[in-house]
């Protein structure tokens, strides 16, 4: 009956892992054959610390292309690694030139508007933003691997920065301050980044889930796009907060200061005493309708184009180049109407020059630096979270792979670069991207040339964006994060998985509502509840035989399953862990005392034997083992075997080495449940039981 | 081919779920048996959600016992649910009281010198651990399940009380706020045990694991231990810190402040300048040899008792009256040399008389009402833990079942009512409940015996406890202490599982280094992480077939396991989460390169089909669809196929909603992974393929 046989394999021998085979014939009829379960082979704790290290932390087995290689192959390769630029450089021909000077220049096309308006969003002088379309895409194009990532600043990075200083800091009181600070923020996020990199921890990002940055990436663009009123209706009074409230009444309630003091005054003279109460009922809105017309005309101008280029994607050049002709236009506009009228605000001068060195504006002590430093982690993660999914998705387009850890590191050092020289936090950008994508760019070059283009502007352009209206760079970010809303994702979230739509609303709702870093970080923490939450109470299932076939599935799921009589066959789909033992160890009990009531109604064959089919415990705990263990003890007071089938590896060597499997009995420990049903019934009928 | 069966089960006959068996016939030559994956029966979202509100706070199915009865039954049943005495209460013998008795009043010789004891240990007066010895008792037999849990004040949340309070009050200098605190934690205590029951949240104990707790339970020990060095030692300035370092430096550095400030004058003295150094070469220390002989005497008598009790179960008698004969030696001792010394301390006047209410003591505002409500749901979750842990294990010992979240309610009632009559936290007490069980204890009645012994000694022997030596106490404490340092269960962790030992040294270092609450939060924290790393990190592992037989298994453990030459077969050991989903999209593709690369080293047949045993995948997510989806269109590139084998039910629902099954095509699903092969290899047959 295959209990001679020790069915586990001996330890001494722990590389022979042969599936020692025993024939149970039983009274002579039977003829079943057992597979024993084997062990895994043998390894010491430090060989398994290792192997978790390698997996945890090495999972893309970094090392292996320097296997088997020249020491001078080595050196090359290792250059190549560190900078990518040595991989595709060597065979750049005139050919891939010209594709990506038609891409760079019209990623600069947008990116020189959009520098601009990012930079107002992060309450930072507008030459910031064409600052930092300079100097990051330069070392993006030595250091990073994607060919396709368009880099400069980018709305979300932007718009966090900006609503997390400006609580503590004010832009307009303090301008310095606030610089130095934006600049620390740039230097800590790319820290922050490299680090993650070097220190190979990229599976963090991981942990905003795509359910989560659909909510978020929706919140923030409702928040900005409402920040946008303020240029768009041409307030000059506007709350500095972010969230949704504060931001709607300085929409609606807000006057300007100058009148507000007029009505008190004018109250204060007529009842000789001031009654604040009284302007509450005043709704004189401080709104332009100049501003408004011309920035409604150019808002249409640009959804339209946008709406084509999505149309039909090889017009991608209309939306890629209206931003720019839309900024022409309309500095024209002012221009040529400056005598006429005032109502409508414009940038103003703008300086001359490259980058100024910033290094001495960094600010690594005072009563600040905790802010800078929290600034600089969420923005980095965030824009890190952009740029990797970015560099992602148009690497898959392409087929070739962009390697997590190193593109950290690139966009690490590049912000860490940008923070000496002027420049705030940057990324890929997914708008520019899928433009360079779409014009045709081959390789970072195109990034260089964008860079160029920017750099002929700071030189000698920077006069020309004298009269450029606030409004256009309001209507510019509307558009660009009006296309950030994505319903879509959100509406399949709700079809495929209630509990990740619920994710992402946590997340919308908490940055609309509360702020960015909590709106995050509730949204992780709920991802993680569910994790376990799925742990702390996984499923278990009923199996049965599918009739003529050694198939054994779950009873709800195949009709035609059937139960065999004297068997319970339980599923268990989860790791065993301290947070589910408990609970497991219940469930079983109940299925047990459920199928007896069941047995007693219809008369059925008594339960004699509870099969836990382990296939899907794929870890196991002291916890869980001592759960195992009290089960079957509890079993065996109601006179009922317990009998464990296909521990998966790391479970067989817990189970051997806390001794459970000796308790369990030879015949307690199976490969298949078919197996363990034919030999168990085959030793009953032996044994002369029904 | 069983191509033209529909092999996804259709979604309009949902409670229909037969496997539909296809025989494909390729060729006329070989007959293949396919059955199809089903979808489970069709729920809606509100069913789902019911059915998962149900699984995760009703596990048990409470009111199962509820169904089919009579409305008076129900009543009966609903009483005794609530009333567990009402259960026992009608068949009680005089021959179960007999037994009651005998334990009752063998737990009352424990509970009464170690009432006093704890009381201590929590910096309360003496006579509030009897107090608590009284009133939680009878309440606890009125409503507690377990027939076993002695209740009274224990060790752990007597000094996690203790150290919480007196880091922001002072016992002695603000003795009356002192007590307050202690009386509103209890409250909270209570409240806080008593919501998690109703609210059905008793898992949320189940996050502390026996490993934690090992650790927690041994530092904590560790502590206490040096604590009773103050009274061991006879050391009258004493540190009110319970960090390791700090009692350390109390037990070896401390003297007496007469004499420090005698030492600062006589330095002054003689060079005219407070030279403040000198007293670190002074060792003179404020130890009292007549107090440490009478301690080492009757620990070892202590010790002893312990270690025979421990040795033969039937002698639990002689551990048990032990330490009421040391108090009444020890007592006696000290009464007849009073005259000769006094380098013995002693406990001095108690009051006589029953607990006074206190509800009036109770503080709900105020400046330490963080600190009361922390404090409560520490001890609260501590001795909430040790009362469910102890009561199940002797529950299982009996066979019988204690319910998790009653028990926790009848914790939890017990110590709101004795917040308000002068008892600090009480739950089920680890070492009494054993003596319990060994004296043959039958039902909770004799926890009313003990009560009632406890109740003859506050009215009437108060007086007699005068002159027990403090000493006496801080024995009784180190030998019921020391046994909670569980050393073999800790070498057990190490030996089974090196990570679990890991969260317990966590623990134990945190709570003897930083503090009781850190140190747990941080050992809760190990764990939680512990389990995000198993998900983030999943194993996969290639299968190969076992000859002879349908089984596959892993080929790195079962050495006969062999390749199916053209087919990469894959188990995933884990759900596909968003924490997990670019990892194993990333580690399948490796998995491909490196079986390219070993197929052109041995110049094996070509690799055609990547199959993927979803067996052990027990739930994915929004973001696992698009990995899966992702992998496919990756793999199809390199024209391989992907194939998915045995989807469990929630996945496969999910799986058909996002499309993903349509687009794998109609051979891209299969219930085992030997019928994915032969119907594979049959069809690439029919195609003249290799």
């Amino acid at each position: 009956m295959g209990h001679g046989t020790n069915r586990v394999e001996d330890m001494s021998s722990p590389n022979n892992g042969t599936a020692a085979t025993a024939t149970a014939t039983a009274g002579g009829e039977t003829i079943v054959e057992i597979h024993s379960v084997c062990l895994p082979p043998k390894k010491t704790a430090f060989q398994k610390l290792k192997k978790r290290v390698a997996d945890v932390f090495f999972p893309d087995d970094p090392l292996q292309r320097f296997r088997n290689q020249t020491w001078r192959n080595r050196v090359i390769l290792g250059l190549q690694s560190l900078f990518p630029i040595f991989t595709w450089g060597s065979h750049y021909d005139l050919k891939l030139f010209r594709s990506d000077v038609v891409s760079g220049l019209t990623i600069a096309s947008l990116a020189i508007p959009q520098g601009i308006s990012y930079a107002k969003l992060a309450n930072l002088p507008p030459i910031v933003g064409l600052y930092s379309s300079f100097v990051p895409p330069l070392i993006y194009a030595v250091l990073g691997s994607s060919k396709h990532l368009a880099v400069g600043p980018v709305s979300i990075a932007s718009l966090v920065m900006g609503s997390m200083l400006s609580e503590s800091v004010s832009p307009t009181q303090d301008p310095i301050l606030y610089l130095q600070l934006a600049f620390t923020s740039t230097f800590f996020a790319g820290l922050f980044q490299a680090s993650l990199g070097l220190l190979r921890l990229g599976f963090l990002i991981d942990f905003l889930s795509k359910a989560t940055l659909v909510g978020f990436t929706a919140g923030a663009a409702v928040i900005v796009s409402l920040q946008q009123l303020k240029g768009l209706l041409g307030i000059v009074h506007f709350t500095g907060k972010m969230q949704f409230i504060p931001v709607m009444s300085s929409v609606f309630n807000h006057r300007s200061e100058v009148s507000q003091h007029h009505l008190i005054e004018v109250n204060y003279n007529k009842s000789k005493q001031p009654r604040f109460f009284s302007y509450n009922n005043v709704t004189i809105l401080q709104w332009s309708w100049e501003t408004i017309v011309m920035g409604m005309c150019f808002l249409s101008i640009l959804l339209t184009t946008r709406h084509i280029s999505m149309r039909k994607p090889k017009l991608f050049w209309i939306s890629a180049a209206a931003p720019l002709a839309s900024v022409i236009i309309s500095t024209l506009v002012v221009f040529l109407i400056r005598s006429k009228t005032h109502a409508i605000s414009y940038i103003g001068h703008l300086p001359k020059g490259l980058n100024p060195p910033s290094s001495n504006m960094l600010y690594f002590s005072g009563a600040h630096l905790a802010l800078a430093i929290k600034t600089g982690i969420i923005t980095g993660i965030l824009s890190l979270t952009e740029g990797i999914a970015v560099g992602r998705t148009f690497a898959s387009l392409k087929n070739y792979q962009v390697n997590g850890n190193k593109e950290m590191m690139a966009i690490g050092f590049m912000n860490m670069a940008g923070s000496c020289t002027s420049c705030y936090v940057t990324t890929g950008s997914f708008s520019r991207s899928a433009v360079n994508y779409n014009a045709g760019a081959k390789t970072a070059v195109s990034n260089i040339v964008m860079a160029s283009a920017v750099l002929v502007t700071l030189l000698f352009l920077m006069p020309l964006f004298y009269y450029t209206p606030n409004v256009i760079l309001a209507v510019i970010i509307l558009t660009a994060v009006i296309g950030l809303i994505d319903y879509q994702a959100a509406y399949k979230l709700w079809k495929v998985d209630k509990f990740d739509f619920f994710t992402c609303m946590c997340s919308f709702f908490g940055v609309l509502l509360v702020s960015v870093p909590l709106g995050l970080a509730i949204a992780v923490g709920v991802s993680v509840i569910k994790i376990l939450l799925h742990v702390t109470r996984p499923n278990t299932s009923e199996f049965g035989n599918i009739p003529g076939t050694q198939i054994y599935q779950s009873l709800g799921r195949y009709r035609e399953a059937s139960r065999i009589p004297g068997f319970l066959i339980l599923a268990v789909e989860s790791p065993i862990y301290f947070a589910n033992s408990t609970y497991l160890q219940e469930r079983i009990l109940r299925w047990t005392r459920e199928e007896e009531t069941r047995i007693k109604e219809f008369n059925a064959t008594t339960l004699k034997c509870i099969i836990l089919d382990m296939t899907a415990v794929s870890a196991i705990d002291t916890s869980g083992l001592e759960a195992v263990f009290e089960l079957r003890r509890r079993l065996e007071k109601q006179s009922l075997q317990l009998v464990l089938v296909n521990p998966v590896g790391t479970v067989m060597e817990k189970l051997h080495k806390s001794k459970i499997i000796e308790s369990l009995g030879l015949s307690g420990l199976y490969l298949t449940v078919g197996e363990a049903v034919a030999d168990l019934s085959s030793t009953w009928k032996a044994n002369g039981q029904p």
